[in-house]
This record gives C-alpha cells, sequence and structure tokens, in this order.
C-alpha cells in the first residue's frame, strides 16, 4: 500500500526538509498534499516530477490522509491535529504542542519505538534533545546516566528560513561596513553568539533549554535523570552541536563509550585526535547521523564516572523531519 | 617617575591591543620600545604622534626597559626572558612558556595581586582562563568552588590577526558561492564551528582545555578544584564566550550570586531575562569588563550547591593586554 501523506507547513525549513528525505528515500508515496496557512498557499513545489499546489489548511484537508507530518508551529498543531485524527490520519506533530502531553508519546526512533504502538497522535522531540540522545540512550542503556550537563551552539535554521536569510544579509553587511539590523533573531546572529531566542521562565532556563530537560526524561522513561543545558544561538546556517558532559552511575572509561557508540544506529564516531579532527556542524549538514567525538574520561570526575563529548547534528533532518519520517514508517510497519 | 616600557611581539593583536589601552589609560611612559622577529622589524606604528619603527629584537633590546611586555608566543619568550631580567627589567609575559613554573607567579590582578610580589617575572594567563575567573573568584571566596563544567565560544582573533581575517574572507567566499579554503585555521571557521584548534593531549583534552583546569588551580591556590572543559571555535572575530556550570561547597542562590558580582571589579551583570538580553561577544569586545549574565540556580544539582553562569570577555583586553598592563600598573605601584 502507497499511503497518503499530507505535509502540514510544507513550505517551512522542516516541511522542505520533508520533501527533500521522501526524495531520497524513495519512499512510496500514494497521494501527497502540501498545506500550510493562507499565507503560503498557492505556493508551487515540485515533487517527483510533479508541481504541487500549496493548500490553506482546512477541515477537509486530512480526508483520505493516512500519515499527516506536521510543522507548521505548536498553535496550528493544536488547532489542526484533532481535525486530522477526526479524518483517520495518524498525526506525527513536530511542534511543542503536545510533546510533554501523558496520554501523548515522544519518540526517537532509536530510543523507544515502542512507544508509538497504536497512537494516533505522536510527538516528535526538540530539535537539540533528539541530537544528544541518539548517542546518550546507548550509553544510558548500559550504564545509567545520571546527570548531564550541556552547551549547544545552535544554528540560525533552528528559527527558520528565514533567521538563515538573514544570517547571510548580515554577515554581507558587515563585510561591506554597513550596520546588521536583527529583524528576525532578536540580536545580531552574524558574527556574533547569544543566549537562545526563546523566552525565559522565572527559573532562569529558556524554553529550548527546559524542553531539553523534561522531553529527555520523557523518552528515556526516567524522571531521575539530572539535566542542566546553556542554550546558545551560534553563526551557523545549519546543524547543531552540543558539548556534553555525563556522570554515569558506574564508572565508566573512554573506551568503552567508544565501544557502545560504534554500534549505535544512528551515530557516527568522528574523533581523531592526532588530526584534531571533531564533529562540525558543516560535516553534519545533509546527513542522517549524529556525529560524535572528543569522546574523553571527565578529569574532574575521579571516580571514573564523568565523560565528555561533543556532538554535530543536522537539526532539521534527524532533529526534525527525518526523525518524524522514520516515525511515520514504523507506525505503518514500514510500508512508508 | 615615568617608566621605560618595550613591546615584544608588537606588530601583533595583542601587541596592537597593548598600543591601544596605554592610549586609553593615558599611561605615562618614558621611552616606549617596540620589538618583533625580523619579518615584522622595520614596520611603522603611530604612538601618540610619534612614529616608532618596529626594532628587530636582540640582546641590548632591554637596556633601560623597566617593564617589558611579551606577546610574541612562547619561544620567543623562553628565549628572551632572560636577557630582558638580566637587563634589569621586569617581564610580564603573555605566552604559556613560564604559567606553570612554580617560581613564576600567576597573576589576575582582581583574583591574587599579592602573588607579584618583587617577582622580575610574572606569566599573563591563558585568556579563557582570566575570563572565567574574573567572575568565579568572588564566587570561591564567598562559598568554595568544587567543581566546574565549562564549554567555550572562542572568537577567531584568539588565533591571532590573520585567523580574523580568515573568517571573514571566509564568509565573503562562501556568501559569493566559492569554498572556503582554511590555511590559517585548521577547519573552516566561517558558518561553522569547531573544536580549539589546540593539540590534543593522551587524556583528550586539548591544551586549551588543559591550560583552563591547571592555571585556574594555580591562580586559586586550590589544588582541589575539579574542572573540566570543553573548548571550541566559534564565528566570532574577536571575545570569548563561556558557559560554567558550577558545583559550590554550600548551598547558594542565583540571588547571592548576582549579589556578589554586582560589587566585584572587572564584572559587568548583563541578565535581563524579560528582554532575553545576556552576554555576548559583540557587546564584549573593546570592553574592560567581564560581562556576567544566565545567572540562575542549576535545576540538577537539587542540594542547591549548583549555579550555571554565561560570560563574554574581551579575549585580547582582559584575556591578554589589559590584564598584562595591570600586573605592570601593581608592579611599579600604580604609577605606571
Amino acid at each position: 500500500m502507497k499511503p497518503n501523506i499530507a505535509i502540514l507547513g510544507a513550505t517551512g525549513a522542516v516541511g522542505q526538509e520533508f520533501l527533500r528525505i521522501l526524495n531520497e528515500r524513495n519512499t512510496p508515496v500514494g497521494s501527497l498534499r502540501l498545506l500550510a496557512s493562507a499565507r503560503s498557499a498557492g505556493t508551487k513545489i515540485e515533487f517527483r516530477g510533479q508541481t504541487l499546489a500549496v493548500e490553506e489548511v482546512g477541515p477537509r484537508s486530512f480526508d483520505g490522509v493516512h500519515i499527516a507530518l506536521f510543522s507548521a508551529g505548536a498553535s496550528s498543531s493544536k488547532q489542526w491535529a484533532p481535525a486530522a485524527i477526526e479524518a483517520g490520519a495518524r498525526v506525527v506533530d513536530n511542534s511543542s504542542a503536545f510533546r510533554m502531553d501523558p496520554a501523548v508519546p515522544l519518540v526517537i526512533p532509536e530510543v523507544n519505538p515502542a512507544a508509538i504502538g497504536s497512537a494516533r497522535l505522536i510527538a516528535n522531540p526538540n530539535c537539540s534533545t533528539i541530537i544528544m540522545n541518539v548517542p546518550v540512550w546507548p550509553l544510558h542503556k548500559a550504564n545509567r546516566v545520571r546527570r548531564m550537563v550541556i552547551a549547544t551552539y545552535q544554528a540560525a535554521s533552528g528559527a527558520g528560513y528565514q533567521a538563515m536569510r538573514e544570517l547571510e544579509n548580515q554577515a554581507r553587511d558587515i563585510l561591506a561596513g554597513r550596520p546588521a539590523v536583527p529583524k528576525v533573531l532578536p540580536h545580531q546572529a552574524a558574527f556574533n553568539v547569544f543566549s537562545h531566542n526563546s523566552a525565559v521562565g522565572e527559573d532562569g532556563y529558556n524554553v529550548e533549554e527546559s524542553k531539553m530537560i523534561h522531553e529527555t526524561r520523557k523518552i528515556f522513561g526516567d524522571d531521575a535523570i539530572a539535566i542542566t543545558a546553556t542554550c546558545v544561538r551560534v553563526p551557523v546556517l545549519r546543524a547543531h552541536s552540543e558539548a556534553i558532559n555525563i556522570t554515569f552511575e558506574e564508572p565508566i572509561g573512554a573506551d568503552g563509550v567508544r565501544r557502545l557508540l560504534s554500534s549505535a544506529p544512528g551515530v557516527r564516531i568522528v574523533d581523531d585526535r592526532a588530526n584534531n579532527y571533531f564533529p562540525m556542524p558543516i560535516e553534519a549538514s545533509g546527513k542522517d547521523d549524529v556525529l560524535v567525538g572528543r569522546i574523553r574520561q571527565d578529569v574532574s570526575q575521579p571516580d571514573g564516572r564523568g565523560i565528555d563529548l561533543f556532538v554535530s547534528g543536522d537539526q532539521l533532518r534527524k532533529g526534525a523531519a527525518l526523525n518524524a519520517l522514520q516515525i511515520a514508517e514504523l507506525m505503518i510497519g514500514k510500508s512508508l
């Protein structure tokens, strides 16, 4: 059976990635419906030799649809998920709308595929959370993670296409001696770093950091994991990187970590000390795997329970579209 | 008395910063001798209306010099420090040559000014180490720091002027659709991040990270502080940023940290949660103070002993030239 697929948010950065990956994976597709808000309706998009017009999403948009891939923001997901489910579709939602809803599975296929079950609605985790947990999960299974301290290096495209264009335009302006004017992002993106542009809560954590903390616990099914994170935007177009410091329950060596990661799905080790060659966002961009390197015993934990890692992963692919498509594949028994 | 000053490495990024700060602070200077390797000798540099020619450093370069500011790399420091001291100068060395020598004080004036004593040779710490410890020291004095986990966001100019130019040129090339060619730095600097370009040791830490670990212990006079760091280059022209996670001996609150930092010398708090306005390298550039923000209780340490910070500081100023000049000022009893 070729499933009928709808993509809500088809013109966005993640929506475009859905189309690219469907093509790359040569996924069998019955009908493909491209949906968006009124603002983007009418946009023409090429897919497998056909020109498809983006339709404005409406109450009848999901009739006959088997799998609906949502990536148009949390409010859009809240508005349209009930209609899609009602129409018989199974929804994979890339927004934060339902992630912490106890009734909605939050899934990374490499971590907790069984959580999908027969759910009609599955939430796709936050991009930084996915990129961190693809390599951390196989370690956690072998030796429980007690605590993580994370600092992120997040690409502009995590805030959408326009943020990526803004970074490029600001770089052009600065190199030409003109001032950089922030419009999409709150601060100068080019040749600068700034604390992640999500709202900061009363505890001082921004929303991105809180997602990494709470989503990880839900995905791992382990409420005891202690996590702190500092999320930061860097002038990178695509792919997020993260410095991850881990405290395990039992002593663990860098060689053991390397061994566990070498057979972990979705992970590629890039850890060449002699050539100073480690994960970089430009090399993670467009790739399915999360790159992992700087694997070393943490000297600040003399009991041998500490490990430091540095990872890079494409937040539009594994951090969003690819992870959602992998969930969809599992939903329909690999026939997608 | 107006001291006679020599600057070794006068044409480098830090050397130029020495001249800028001498001017800004309106420092009384007797004679000023600009020294460099044969390659840069003959370069003309303006200083207070005079045109000075850079001289090739030699055995007689330090005759009559009171204070010699060295910033020409470790091998140059090893070669010329004995001659300068022999000639009667007191040397402030910005290289790593003598930092871990037990006989040589390693000084941040805000932290351990008394260590200067009557030493003829003082080492200026690593830039990332200084920027971290200006705000951490007043906290450590109030409540001993047990452990720190640091991730850095380091500017290209930390690798010198040419690295900064390379970042700009690569950005221009990429924006014009041309490939970026790394020459000075080992990897593409523009629109990318990469693990710090210093050699990686057998324990997996690179030299920059090891400096942060060992120099902090020496400066604080506390060998028990446990430190791990991940040092990373980001496409920023100037000023390093750091995400710092701290475990204290006793419980400590974010408000207490804010109070301690608000009166700490060399620190400016930039911590506006409502406006998502925190330390940024473009705002730290050219400034003397280390900017500190994202001050929050670390939720991963439920015993209340954890704090997270994010800091930005100009690594050519406070991280190098300014710190060295402050040491020189203390050496000659504030008369510099």
